[in-house]
């Protein structure tokens, strides 16, 4: 008996490393695409990634991975597995289902259109006219809501939205959301009344130019502060040059990108920290569990925790920031000689309302975050037209973050994920700054001295609690028991509220 | 009928691109293992290379390949084709019979025994211990015999090893190259003669210390002589830089890689001319065949005679000398101030019998090969034992090079190519030598003036000729019909050795 399920279960097994196996030669694909490739390879590369897409696809869907699920989903044979067992059959029933559901004729004409949407919407952006991306954006959430449909049924979800969140964050919900969201943007609000009557601190201090070189010895600095190994014999890393900072890779080799303007030397150091806390979390995993579902990040929103808590948590803290300044210094030669830490520290944590979400700062953040998941709520509920975007949008900047928006580039079509048709996505950054709050707290509790050993250059504490606590767990819960079995508790928008109000009060005094 | 022939032929060809696509995306995830992955990668990337191959070969012996090309294959159906369908069809099936026809079993007996012959053999080799080698070696070849005794009946070769070579050099024999390489061996012979009894030129000169630095520019200007596009919107290469140079790629996307000696600058120059070399054939194959089997080079022989044009026709003539060496000089500061041209160009086509095939000069290459080739062929027709190999070896380098190999290291076990299985793939390299000489006698004719030109850094005469001449043929040849096609005569051994005789004059004085 057992040994017979254990046969079909490790035949599966077999079957979904070749997946991962592929899919992770595809992310190498895709890399290089990003950083190496001679311009003229693009349209072979779009063939070899999209023929990758297609065979891990019709290897998921294959019928035989049914078969095998359905045999290993019988009572007894459950009872006979082990945890790790059980959310594996999970995950690969999941992954098959959400996979085979899809009419092929359907996913072909959405991601036909997704490119078409794409290009539509770099040239309205372009252009400043919404009126050129409508049709498109219309046709995507057309297909979208059939899509949502069929998922809906195989999920069991209650609404066709929350297939979509579900995608992104397993197991959350429209209602969920819709509560931890409501008090979130309150307490985001009324933080930033605080802020807003209080004097802003100087900032120019960070425009200060640094040369690209000196810039990239900070980068070195930084990925040696958190383990993240690009050199010697035992390196599973490296760092590139992109238009836009990613991280992509899988255990043994996880790669990071960033980009460096001169006069804004904090962002390439703030993204190495981002993608690194990602890169940490991918190559944290349990290597026994490599190539089975469970050896995966939890979600979306998991893994925005973990770059968002490397970046944010530590690397915005006045410990970390005590420790880089020096190092700055140095390597800037004498255009920061004049920098005073607490001057540094406020400036790095300055927030002000803006429009524009991937230049916000981490309290506004969530605001951005909010107007767009309430905007695809209502958009998928009927309750909001694709013609009523823009407005509606505006209205809720000028609402939650006080501001007007000028033109629809720098509103409804600032992001690329609705004409990648990415509906769903938005919410898990923004429950990664949440997840990050508990996590944060939890570690102040557990290993209370953090603090001064990142002051002292040791990521070390940090490093090892998110790893034993967070990383070592895989994908064995979704992300709302993954949360209560490292904290204790539900997710509570408190810790990151709490969070924020010390920052506040840190750079704007009390 | 011509519809329905179209459409099958168009679904066979469609297929074909898959392969195409997903080998060229293997080429990516290879070169990335060879340039950019982080050690700890090499596991999973040796898991990523041996999916997509078998992904690769289920596709290729597919039997509705089989199916599709049977009914494409009749009389009345290849008659409606023109020259272009037909070498597809008949590429198709070859590499489908190839595939199909070797058990699964033998393929993988053979790939998991390469793999312990070449760990056998780099212990052996350090070692200089042929007999730790012998007992895989062996094996390498009885498992090689029998994939060669049935390759031998699908392609209808008179001989097993006839079957080996044909893998490498499509249609070629034994018995043309026993002959073929017994009257090159004899010329060969006759010209080291007369360099033995000259003086050896000054080579001291190429072993000046130049930085890195400088000739990474050098490699520069090798690269925009010979119209290799790396930087700008249009680039289509790249170069990097390997332990062993090599290049890969397809069409639009094809890269290069070399290494830099500090105290041997003509190391990378030479390798970026032959590598290019190779990369030009591969970029200029006409794009309306891309994604189809005649859009690919001829043989390995072919591709060989265009890396060795460049390297050694081109690169190694007195003009394009004259060309580089104001710009070494200028690139290595005072290094090489005081070196004359007529010397650089003894120093750099000097001749000398030697122990290593990939150390050797242009004119003792052919007779590592031959001395390679006779052992190959004596050894699958049953007429040499794996255990007489090392003395046989010794013998051959004694007779046909004048030297005493010290031990097996330096001898039989020089080469990875037999410990990985490639038998029949060493006459290749000897072959593309007997091309370029052709080719070289042919473009002497149709372009008189390309010498001049490229004395004055002008490779369009040469490169243009190439490629109207030979890269735009693609696969649609056999490499001897190729030959003829473009020379107007068979293969021949006289332009080969003339060309080295002039050579010899032109460096030793008549």
């Amino acid at each position: 008996m057992a040994s017979t399920f254990l046969k079909e279960y490790d035949k599966l097994l077999a079957r979904y490393k070749e997946m991962i196996v592929l899919r992770t030669a595809g992310d190498i694909v895709y890399w290089d695409m990003e950083t190496k490739m001679p311009p003229s390879g693009l349209e072979l590369r779009s063939e070899q990634l999209s023929l990758i897409g297609l065979i891990n696809h019709k290897m998921l869907v294959d019928p035989k991975i049914g078969r095998s699920l359905d045999a290993l989903e019988k009572e007894r044979v459950l009872a006979d597995m082990n945890e790790e067992q059980r959310r594996n059959v999970h995950l690969m029933r999941k992954y098959h289902d959400e996979e085979s559901k899809l009419p092929d004729q359907l996913v072909a004409e959405m991601s036909k259109q997704q490119i078409l949407s794409v290009g539509a919407w770099k040239r309205a952006k372009a252009a400043k006219d919404f009126s050129q991306f409508r049709d498109h954006l219309l046709k995507n959430v057309e297909l979208k809501e059939k899509a949502a449909n069929i998922l809906m049924e195989v999920k069991g979800t209650r609404t066709p939205y929350d297939a979509l969140l579900d995608i992104y964050e397993p197991g959350m919900t429209t209602e969920r959301i819709s509560k931890v969201f409501k008090g979130m943007r309150d307490g985001l609000m009324r933080i930033m009344k605080k802020v807003d009557s209080s004097d802003r601190p100087d900032t120019s201090i960070l425009n200060r130019k640094i040369p690209v070189s000196a810039q990239r010895r900070i980068s070195a600095v930084a990925m040696r502060f958190i383990g993240y190994e690009t050199s010697g014999p035992k390196a599973w890393g490296r760092l590139d040059e992109t238009e836009h900072p990613f991280s992509n890779g899988y255990y043994t080799d996880v790669r990071i990108t960033t980009h460096y303007h001169e006069d804004n030397y904090k962002s390439s150091l703030f993204s190495v920290l981002h993608e690194g806390g990602h890169a940490l979390y991918e190559h944290n995993l349990p290597a026994e569990w490599m190539f089975q579902p469970i050896g995966s990040a939890a979600s979306y929103g998991v893994h925005e925790s973990q770059s968002r808590f490397v970046e944010n948590m530590v690397g915005r803290s006045p410990e970390f920031l005590s420790f880089i300044l020096p190092k700055l210094k140095k390597a800037a030669g004498k255009v920061l000689a004049d920098v005073e830490l607490e001057d540094f520290v406020r400036a790095v944590n300055m927030a002000e309302p803006s429009k524009i979400r991937i230049e916000a700062d981490e309290i506004t953040y969530g605001l951005h975050i909010i107007a767009r998941f309430e905007l695809e709520r209502d958009l998928f509920a009927g309750r909001l037209r694709v013609d009523e975007l823009p407005q509606a949008w505006n209205e809720k900047y000028s609402r939650y973050l006080g501001v007007d928006v000028d033109n629809d580039s720098e509103g409804v079509m600032q992001d690329t994920h609705w004409a990648g048709g990415s509906f769903g996505y938005f919410p898990s950054y923004a429950l990664g700054n949440l997840y990050g709050g508990m996590f944060l707290r939890k570690l102040d509790r557990d290993v209370p001295e953090w603090r001064d050993a990142v002051a002292e250059g040791n990521y070390a504490p940090v490093g090892g609690w998110l790893a034993e606590n967070v990383h070592s767990r895989g994908n064995l819960y979704d992300p709302a028991d993954l949360i209560k079995v490292v904290t204790g508790e539900g997710l509570n928008i408190k810790p990151f509220l709490d969070y924020l109000k010390m920052k506040v009060e840190m750079v704007y005094g009390s």
